[in-house]
């Protein structure tokens, strides 16, 4: 059975709660049940870790080897600014899809640059939590077509 | 019945023929029909275009006003350099999904910055053909979501 | 009699049609009537074309030769990355009056840098449609002291 | 009766005697008179001013709320320097028509960014001092159209 | 009574044990207990929290939704590199007041800028310790004029 | 007796006139005549001087030598442009506070570089007229440390 | 028989007919037959194309596989700006010999850069309609080593 | 008794299990005893620790304070974004090498530029696990000179 | 008999009383007595006029015409910031010896650039007040050449 | 008799030594060879020299007045650093052709910029030790061409 | 045995004689002779040589060819300007190890590039002397790794 | 006995045999004559050296130390490339007078930046020849306060 962990950045605990105008009403739990659900349905499961902390992350991707198949990664802020964190894929070698909520290229330009990017195997944004069920497809298509 | 227009740009016709180990052995012909039928199979339809003129896709955008109720383009180089695609996309106010079968972000730097995805409903990249039916889940999302 | 030829860019086959609140409700069939009209109480006469593809502008500006002493020209988004049509200007010899309607130094930042502006006569930004009539007084003015 | 106020900046008082090559040998007397006779044969009155001074040209714009319309402002040298002058348009709330006697795209780089177009409902730049005339008629037409 | 939390980013722990000649002798237990003074003075209370770590400053954040109603933020060196923290502020939607006890602006050219300042209230900078107390009087102005 | 000098940038004399969403509906003269009556009640005098000119403003500050222990200034639009009223600051020796009632960081990005402070004893933005207040609070505190 | 086909981009169809000076009295098609004449004296047939439209040049490119062993590629304006230029001859795979009138190198600087010459066998440039001649040796030369 | 710590950042725990073309089959603990053994043999004891948490590794930088004369550092990927880490080197006033075991100079542009290099002692790159050992020499060589 | 203009910008009245281990002890007054003297020992006279506004000093140009054959500019700060200076000095034709008493060449990187160079005839720094009189010599020299 | 010198940069001596896959396994001698020959067979001569410093290639160009009619100049690595090698072509004011033996532009980003190029005649870039023939023929035409 | 070259840059020539407090009072002479034991009392032998140009270092660099396993290059100033010495390295083929008395990461901005280190082993910098000492036992761990 | 060296950097050996309109029909070989003369009269003694060697430049700066009191420098194109000659000036500490006979600031842009200036005690360009007479004036009044 094909295994996803779900990682979400920082700032992503507080989805539902403010800004529903940009983000919708949806709380992170609900976007997970909804994605774990989604994941099922197609004969796969889904595990999540959401944390504001750099470390943590990386921490989940380096435990993420030999327990998930796929990992789909939203990493908020970090996006633009971890390093840290795209080498941990690269060490992990784990397949990565990012998700990105909003459409990152529509915001300040400094959110336009993502240093995840180069090192996923595609990128997916602007569609919100949407976009994590398109994950789950394109994270069961990448694995088939890799074997 | 939902429409949708598929807009493929510069070099796209070449799609099979050569470089199979970057964007595989399937034809243009061969991606669209498999579109079409994943449409299909949603209840929606999709027409399909392509030209390596600007100006004829900026045309062909024009004439979807009014016949098709969302865009799935992939712009090709046009990506990097067409202001006036750009325009056209906000003129004509057709949402639109940006596909593109590479991970541009992994590619070379000026291809990094897209001119069409502040004005796109969200963006899909790096997971080959599979992007296109993506996409059309994304568009079917999408609409429902706007009504 | 002095023949203006009024050459029109890519997506300005739109006016009229769509954002009313930035560029008016009069279609470029109503402005090129205008200018006409304006033009013949001058004692001018007026050709037009609009095109969508830089190509068709530059072979427009080419044949442009012998037949007009006045090019009005209004680039679009064309203004911002043809080098060829600034070429094109430079090779024909013919004076460029170049004309936008919004004032496209209160845009976005790439907007601000025009690359015909350098082989122009002169600019007129900013003043609707009323600038294709400054723009065809400024041509009559500009043939009158080369003269 | 609509009140102009033209507004020249440094070294503008010079026009006529230095560099007749470049801007003509029509003093700067020569140019406010023929836009005096310009703007009255439109029903309009026109006043002018000329300083070497940014805080002066600051200070006669202060002074133009509730005596003038519209401000047709040639900036000179302050064109790319002053954030103070831009700061002063916004701050008065009158509208700017923003002229320049040469070309100043086709000039060195550096005079290439406007600090005041921003801020300016328009731009007119090449025609020499005809474009003092093309302002009024374009200051009429805002004013017109504000209504 | 207004409930303030003073957050002090990382090295802040060190104060007063190195570099007195820039920071003084003071240390960060000092401070604090004045800053809590100079608040019961003005009838309002003031909770401290100090980390060297991102996620940990960003988790105080989000805890003081609904405890606290003003944040006196030094985010010391994630005043430079921290997307993070920047979301967070907004997500949050508290009002912050940024200090920083040096003069960042005569420091290496990388400290002159701050991704927080864009979604503070106000900063203040260079006024050693005392700006904690200032940041307070600001604080408490700031939420008089909000009501 | 502690001794300020108030000295206000350009277009600062329009306040309360103009703009009052941004910048409220007190004019200088309100604010100023607040400030001098904070300064009395601390037992201090506050002198005040506002021009629109470089030249005026870098004069002043020349005459406050041996006459005022310490100076606010808010340089409006200079502060981004004036590299002699830098040079002034340092020449004269004189304890300078930096004041900005906007917070300049949340404005246009030229907005963000400040000329001024790196030579200032600190900066406090965003506060609007409090922030003379302030001022005031840090000139006394730093003029006692300096002892 | 090696078949070259000899491809040129915007505007170079004036050639001969405006700017002598720079670029010789010789129209483009005395040069294409100067240009065949050589070519048959080396036992190689050369075919020409001229637009002055990118996707009729990206066309023309790949219309060229199987028909030509050689491109031999001025393409004038496009040199600057035409990404999809450059993908087009990694797409078709053909060898293309660059080829540039006057020396670009000695023009304005935006006229340095080449989209094309990164993907080009090599470059020649700066000795006008005689660059032609060389790149047919050079291509028969190339053909010949790659052999 | 001289005392070290080797203080090692992100990724760094993944030593030896992946990518071993490039950093070799040895684990951290292998390097880390390794290196042990070097001092001891120098009559110099060595402690370690590896965190992937930017905070933690500041603590542990403050920690080192009285307890450690030297601090061996490879800061991983935070060499390039950390000021916090940076600013902790010089709050702690500990003498530090710089190791890094891939010649960041002959990767990635942005792995050029180091934010540790101008507060180290000095820096040693490119030699592998081995620079560990030499940063002992280092040490040593850099304690003995500073007395 | 040739006649000199010395003009002197911003802040270069505080000679002598500021900043003495820079400057030297030397007055303005001091400075230019001594000048005027190292003049008429060559047979030429020397007028003086000093400023802290942009404005005057560009009147003060305007009004050297006719008057002096050459002028010695120490522009002081308005030396980085001020285009209408160099523009006054194009306008007047004059020919400018400008002179520095820093090496500014040596100092901030703003300071490297002078908007006044390009349009003098040449420049001294970093000679003290002893420029001044190298200028002298350097200006009788150019008039004696341009004859 | 037309008389070439043929003038060849740093580590050009190793042709043939080193890195054939890139540069071929003809030594300098061979192609210097080859060229004399190419040379003779138009009834021209060549002369040739190589080194590796600055200095002798600058002393070799000043030679070359009144013994060369033109130079072929491959300067290897100072193509991107020397000014000085620039400023001698300009003082000797002999026609230099500038032949690269591999496609600089396919290069590092640095090996794109020229020093050399805009006082050169032409380039040849990208063929090989061909290059040097292709250079023989454009000299001799440029030769002609200029009488 | 292990045969090192040891080649020293530009104004290493007057190492001990000038500036001793920021690179020691050890002649090149001392620090050679210390190096050479060094590499004695490890069973390898070490050659020097020292120039202040460019040329004589890659002639050095050419001519160690066959004759040194290794070389350790202090590179001076030629650090950030060589591309021809860079070119040398490549060319030759042989490892580099590079050395730097001062840490260059600490000094101007300008000193922190290398165009050495791409193509050199490792680097090493800022430990003065010893750093020679450091370099001889990397060369030899790398000599005993790459066989 | 004051004794200068006056050095010449690369290509001043051809001045007066081209680009007279320039730089003048006198040789270097006059100019240095008039120099010598120059300095006799004013008691001193000057020496010179010219050399389009980089290092050789270098090399003659090392050698003047103990028997020059000054050197006056014309570093030719070397000014802008040689990081290793301003090294040279700082490590042998004579004081450096910079002379430019053109005025480099109205050149092309990169002859703006000077590397020598920042080290030089002043600078004099754009006097032609005379500015070596300037200089050893220049000179003479650095060495008389200096003592």
């Amino acid at each position: 059975m094909t295994s996803f962990l779900l990682l979400n950045g920082p700032n992503l605990n507080l989805l539902g709660t403010r800004e529903p105008g940009i983000y919708g009403t949806a709380t992170l739990e609900d976007i997970v049940g909804e994605a774990k659900a989604y994941a099922a349905a197609r004969g796969a499961e889904l595990a999540d870790f959401q944390s504001n902390a750099e470390g943590d992350l990386i921490n989940a991707l380096h435990a993420a080897r030999g327990r998930h198949e796929c990992v789909i990664l939203n990493p908020g802020a970090y996006t633009h600014t971890s390093v840290a964190l795209m080498d941990a894929i690269v060490a992990t070698g784990l397949p990565v899809v990012e998700v990105h909520l909003s459409n990152i290229h529509a915001r300040e330009s400094f959110r336009r640059d993502s240093l995840i990017s180069p090192v996923a195997v595609g990128v997916i944004a602007g569609f919100g939590a949407f976009g994590y069920l398109m994950a789950i497809d394109a994270g069961l298509n990448h694995l088939k077509a890799a074997k």
